[in-house]
This record gives structure tokens, sequence and C-alpha cells, in this order.
């Protein structure tokens, strides 16, 4: 027989069921936490320990971050031009790009790939700097000490959620004198529960949407609509005004 | 003083420090579900009872509905195309749209404006037919008895959260012969724990994210890039191979 | 025989071969000019007279409007988090709502409603009036004679492309002794030429992805990663920094 | 003074006045082709030949391939959830990723980069084998002789637009024993008239937005709305229906 076009492991939809990877909707909504929820989507199965709460804590840690945060911008500006607050959010999520969250799927290739390999933290190091590129996780532009980054760790050691990767994670830190940075930290523990690298980005996104939500919903409610920047702001630094040129300058009537 | 061009309720930041609504971070990190996080964010302050429980509930409800959604599809197809993450993901949410979600909006509105103005359901079910529109929220083109509804409403009531708005959009209901479906139940417990409409859709959002990611990794780990139609399955009822207009004949050598 | 799943009348491809509307594409590359190509794929048919030339010009006028318009901005934060080009112009297009480019349609629609019908402008004005909002396609917050429009409007007279729908909108603007702004003349014309509301703001998004591209690959050429607010011009309005409630602080440990 | 945070070098606006790239933008209106109007856009500069006409091919040749283009698919899913058209054209526009036209800024790029530095076919298909990776812009699935192709190559030579991008182009096709595709035609034909990879897929982003927007408004007009998937279509190859672990079934009224 042929391979179906639609076809996943997923989840499965029948009259009055819907199963998530083979769970009743119904029982993981009575007996689950949206951290275990993530986890089983992710994992193919239930944590066994505290997993999902930890999950909870990483999703918790990272929902809004002002303005300072491009994905809010962004998410503000195309709000403010009437649409609908999907689209706004969309907008917003577009932004969560390699320099903007991006760095936790990065880190979490590093880490799972390093760890499988058993290559040490200066090997990773070396590599980096001589593709002169900055190890990806690392240091904040503005926090020394990241709140986030401190809970998330003291947590996942105090649940024997730590690991090599996180371990590892934490010792590129040290040699390189910089501080782990939240997306290094979540980048250390989803690999340490066994999450693969390619969902690295999903823990920023599904946490962030909580913010863009709340900053769409803010400027339709609060702004004028159509955020428009003053002109005096803008600085103009292309050619200045010219004719065309004269092959350009039909007579056309 | 003039106004700020950036001014937000939600959120501060300074050098290791991230307030949410007055909160520090890890404060909520350590003390909150995701679940109160969403509350608090959209509500402005914690919740008293098991508001967060009932909104985590909520999110486990919705996150796929495998193929029979076009937002996965959207997303598969989006992501079979080698584009990141993210990308792959804020393309499904784009199409959570007016037949797809969108009903929580529009439901929730019309409960609190009605439960406001004391509007009983019969003129709500009077005014939509007048328009010839359906009221959005009521029934469900395969789910007879949609166990995340029943789910939902029982554990509403149970925790003691389920209120005027629940009532009326199962009355409404009621009066039209058909179940409440998932966003009609959505609608009615925002509404009770006191969220504006205007956040309706954000539940079905934040939900979906997860069934999004996990699709977009799928199609990435397990299938060919590119998704494609086999082209005997396209049906073309256009005008037949035709000639150019002579005027569009160009002799241009 | 059953309805296919994949139906269209707009294109058809096989081996060596791609139809548009009938034409080869090979065809259509040699004989006509993009202007045309949209006329032809919106329509069904190529132009008889000067509208592939109207629509070159619609396209024309605006590609750009310097980061006064939302889109701009939208896709210059976006680009800035390090994302693929077309991610970022998706961005940018999203915005392209309601309030920005969205008056293209509304405009088209009442103008296409009102000339079927015989409704005369005072009548499309005070029905406005009585729902407290403004008609479409009217005024501009800083172009009081905009050039764009003065030259559209000029050209299709020249071209004997201007019928009853321009003359309506004109009209509705004398009444308001309000100027026809770009979207109200786009709207005018693209009516004249027999296009359906529905394409009204793809004239609209065509051209404005070159600027949204543009901008773009000037963010990533000529700025620094991740375009960031400066903590100093945030101004936040939302609670003090405080302790959470007693309930939730747990001693976890 | 400090650089402003708002800056660029491609428009400028006033009061009735609008500079792209210096000119006034009435002036482009009234001489340019939209094609002329990419290529200053670009540039920064008009065109001295015939470089607008030839923008305008590759303009024509992609606007529509039909389902078999992931792109078309995934706006007419977005489209049948009930969107703005915008929003509908913005999830297409995603799905532009590295397997659906990304081949025109890769290949730009290659051949951008070994044309100043010398590099002859040779190297560049070396380097490609020992990575095991296909060098882009060479081969297509459906198209053994794409007219598109054809049509673009034999113009580009014919305006004497061709020069060592495209001629490298073509060699390197040569010498695989595969046939230059569209991608690789657009990416040689650019880099011969002096626009820049970075810029790559704009081509076939501004090109494919008129389908999306066809496409969008067919799906509206034309199909029920929320298109879905036939249950019997999908293969779940989950787990099958299963109970939740004992830890989970919780005593909770």
């Amino acid at each position: 027989m042929s391979e179906a076009f639609w076809k996943t492991s997923l989840s499965a939809v029948g009259q009055n069921k819907i199963l998530i990877r083979g769970y009743r909707v119904q029982d993981l909504m009575e007996g689950c936490t949206f951290g275990d929820i993530v986890y089983l989507t992710f994992r193919g199965e239930l944590p066994a320990g505290n997993e999902g709460r930890i999950i909870e804590m990483i999703l918790t840690s990272s929902t809004d971050h002002s303005f300072l945060a491009p994905s809010i911008d962004t998410t503000r500006f195309a709000a403010s031009a009437g649409i609908p607050l999907q689209a706004a959010i969309a907008a917003g999520v577009i932004a969560l790009g390699e320099h903007h969250g991006g760095a936790i799927e990065q880190c979490a290739k590093i880490l799972q790939d390093a760890v499988k390999a058993g290559t040490p933290a200066a090997d990773i190091i070396r590599s980096f700097k001589e593709r002169k590129q900055r190890v990806p996780g690392m240091g904040h532009p503005i926090h020394t000490s990241d709140p986030r980054t401190v809970k998330l760790v003291a947590k996942a050691r105090e649940w024997k959620l730590a690991g090599p990767h996180l371990t590892l994670a934490e010792k590129i830190g040290a040699e390189l004198n910089l501080p782990l940075n939240i997306d290094g930290a979540i980048a250390g523990i989803i690999s340490d529960i066994g999450i693969s690298w390619h969902y690295g980005k999903s823990f920023f996104i599904i946490s962030r949407v909580v913010g863009l939500a709340a900053h769409a919903v803010e400027e339709v409610t609060c702004e004028r609509p159509f955020r428009a920047i003053d002109l005096s702001d803008v600085q103009y630094d292309g050619p200045a005004e010219r004719e065309l040129p004269a092959r350009y300058r039909r007579n056309e009537s």
C-alpha cells in the first residue's frame, strides 16, 4: 500500500474522540498540567518526575521583556494597523529568530552533539573562536546575573533534572568567564530531560505568545490606531531630491 | 510632560530585574503555574481560586486536532519549504481566523455584552437569525458530544468558576438544540473568570502553538522537503491553452 | 464524479508547460508588462487598453513611505532578529490592516455596491455619519495634496480609464471637503477597470513588498542585529514591585 | 551627534512629497515601469538599458505554479479560515523558504563570490560534492526544459544583459549534466545586472504575491470556509488509545 499524503504520530481524531499521543484529551485535561502536556507532545510519554514543573518554570520565565524585545515591538506596530489578534501575534512570533531566542536551538544542538560524542567544553569554544563566532547561550547585554537563569538552574538541580548537558553549558560559560544566559539555561535543561534540539525555540515561542497577546490587546485598547514615528525622528541619508534622467522623461500624452 | 512613545503597564525591565504586573519573574517561576501566569498577564492580578487550573485545562484541550484543522495543514506545508521553526508556527497561527477558533472572541463578546445589558438568550438568537448568521460557539461538524467541552464545563461548575456567562451560553445552545462547542465553552468560562473578550482567541493560540511546533518538527524530521500535491490530484477549470491576442505578440528583436 | 479537493481556474502546470489563465507563461513573459499580468490574473483576460499601465503606476506609487508606515517598522524590527528575508517581509505584510491600506478594499466595496445600486454620494456619507465612522479613502494626516493621488487621477482620465466609481469617490470627497487619498484613488480606478473589491488590498501589498524587501536588506546590512529600544525611552505605568500573595509563596524544597 | 534610531537611505517623506532614492514618486509613476522601480529600489539608480524589462520578465515568470507549490497550498488553507487578505498572503510568503525559491539567494551568493574570487565551476561543484549537497539552481523535478528559463536566458543574451555570472551558472549546469532551473537563471541574471544576492528571494516574493492574492480570493469566493481534510485520508501511526499512568489519575473532587 502506498504512503498516505497526510500522516502523523502526534494525534488522532474521531467522532467525540481526540487522542494526544494515545491518551484521551479529557483524561489529560483532568490529570495533567500544561507543562506535562508540552513534555508529552514533544517526547511522546508523560513525565516520570518533575519535568512538567520545570517546563512550566521555563514557560513562565520568558513571557515578556518589555519593548527591549524586537518581538514585542513587531507585534505592537502590527497590531496598531487594525488586524486580528492572531495576525498581530504571528508577526511577533516571526521575529523570534537567530538573535532572539534562537540561541536555545543552537545551544541545545551543540550540547546534544557534544554529549553524544564526548566533546569537551574547550573543543567547542575553540571551534567557535576559529570561526570568529560567539558560543550561543552565554552572556547578556543587560543582565549580569539573570534572575530567571539562577532560578531555573537551582530548581533543575534540586529536582535532580540536571545532567551532563547543563553541566557542559555551565563549563563553557565558566571557561569563557560569561554567565549562562536564559537561552543557554533552557537549552541545557531541555536537553537533560531528553527533548530534541529541534524543539528548542518552541519553549520561548509558547511562552512569549502570552506576552505578545497582552501587548497586542494593550496596543488596541490603550493607543490610537496606526502607531506612527514622528517625521522629525527620522534621519534620511540617501540622495537629495533630483530630476529623472532624460530618457525617463516621457512626453506621453 | 509629553506621552512616551513606548508605554506599557504589563512589564518592566531593569538590570537583573524583570517585573510582570509588578511581581518579580523569579518569584512567579517559583510560586505559580503557567495557568496562573496567563491569568495574571491578562487580568493584572493572580487568581484567588482555581482560575489558573481551569486555564491549564483550556490550554490542554486544544493543542492539536490532526490534519482536520487548517492551522495544522498550513504549518505542515510551510515547514516543508525549509524555514525556521518560528516561521512555520507563525504561518499556522495566522490561520486561526474567524472560522477557526475565532468563535471564542465572537462568543465572549456577545456573552459579555449581553450579561452587562441583561439581554436574554432569545433576543441574541433572534438578532442572528435576522442577519441569517449562526450564533458562534454552538454546534460542531464532527463531535456531537465533544469530550473537551463536557470536561471543561463540569470542572468549571465543580470549582465554582461558572457564572452567568456560561449559563447564558448553555441557554442559547439549548434553545437552538445545538451542543455548546469547545469555542463556546471557553468563551463562557473565560468571561466568568473576568477576562475581556479581546483576549478570547489567545487561549486557543497559546494552546495550538504546542501542536504546531510538534507538527513542524514532525514534518521536517519525518517527511521529504517540499510537500507537493500530485499533478493528477489537481482539477483545472480555467480557459484552455490559447494564443496571446495580436496586440501582445511583439516582434521585439 | 465528486469535486476535487484541489481545484483552480487560475493556472495549470504540466511537464515543461505552465499556463496562466490559459496563456503559456513564456508568451506572457515575451509580450506583456507586469501590470498586464496583474490585470490578467485578477480579471481573467488581458487589458484592451492602458489598464496594465495604470496598474504599474499604482504599483509604483506605494512601495515605501519611510518609517511613518507601521509595515516598514514591523519589518525592520523583525529583520533585526536574524530571520530569512521572506519572513521579515511577511511580518510587514501582516501589518497591512484596516488602518494601513485597508481603505482600498473598504472603499472599493462601497463604490462597487453604490454604483451597482445607484446609491448617491450623500446617502453613503449619511450612513457613515450615523454609525459615527469615517468614509474610507478620504483625507490624509500629512499630505494635503498627495502627489501620488494627483498623478493617478490625471492619468486615469487621460487614458479614458476613469468612470463612475472614481467620479463617485471624488464626489464623496468634495461633499466632505476632504481630498481623495491614495487609497481612495486606487479604489476608484481599480473599480473602473473592472476589478473586484476582494483584490483591493493586493495592489498595496504587491507594491509595498518591494519597499519591505529593501528595508529588510538595509536593516541586515547596515544596522547591528537585535534592534533594541533604550531602557530610558520606556515608560512603565503598571503596579510597583510587589511580593507574591501568601498562598503563592510555596515552601517547596 | 548621536546616531538616529530610525535611519534610511531608501526614501524620504515630507508634506506632499515622497522621494524614492531621491526621485519624486510622481515622476517615477509617470516615467518608469514597475521593473525600473524594482531596479532603482535595490540598486539605487535607474537602469541604463533593458534591466527593467528583464526584471518584469522575471516577475512574470513566477506568479503561480498551481497547487504544486507549498506557498500556494499554505495560503489556500490559511485563507479558508476567515482572515484578511494580507494575512493569507503573508502565510504563503513565509513558505518561500530554502527549498522553495531560496535557491535564488543561495545560487546568487555562490556566483557573486565565485566571480569576484575567480573560482572555476569545477571547484564549486567539488565543494558541494564533498559536503554531499546539491548545487542550488540546477535541475527540476518536473520540467526537463523549463520554458521560463529558456525565455529568460534568451532575452538576457539578446539584450546584452548576460555576463560572467549567468555564464558560470550555465557552466555548472553543463558539468553536472543538469538544466539550469528558474531559480538558477534568475540568480545569474540579477547578479549580472549588479543586484546583491541579499535581494535574491525578493524577485520570487514580489512575483508570487500576485498568485497568492488570486488564490486567496478564489478560496474565499469559490470554496466553503474551513478547508478540511477528510478523516479517511489521514493515517495515524502513533500509540493506540491508552490509559493515563496511575500517578496522573487524580481523585480531585
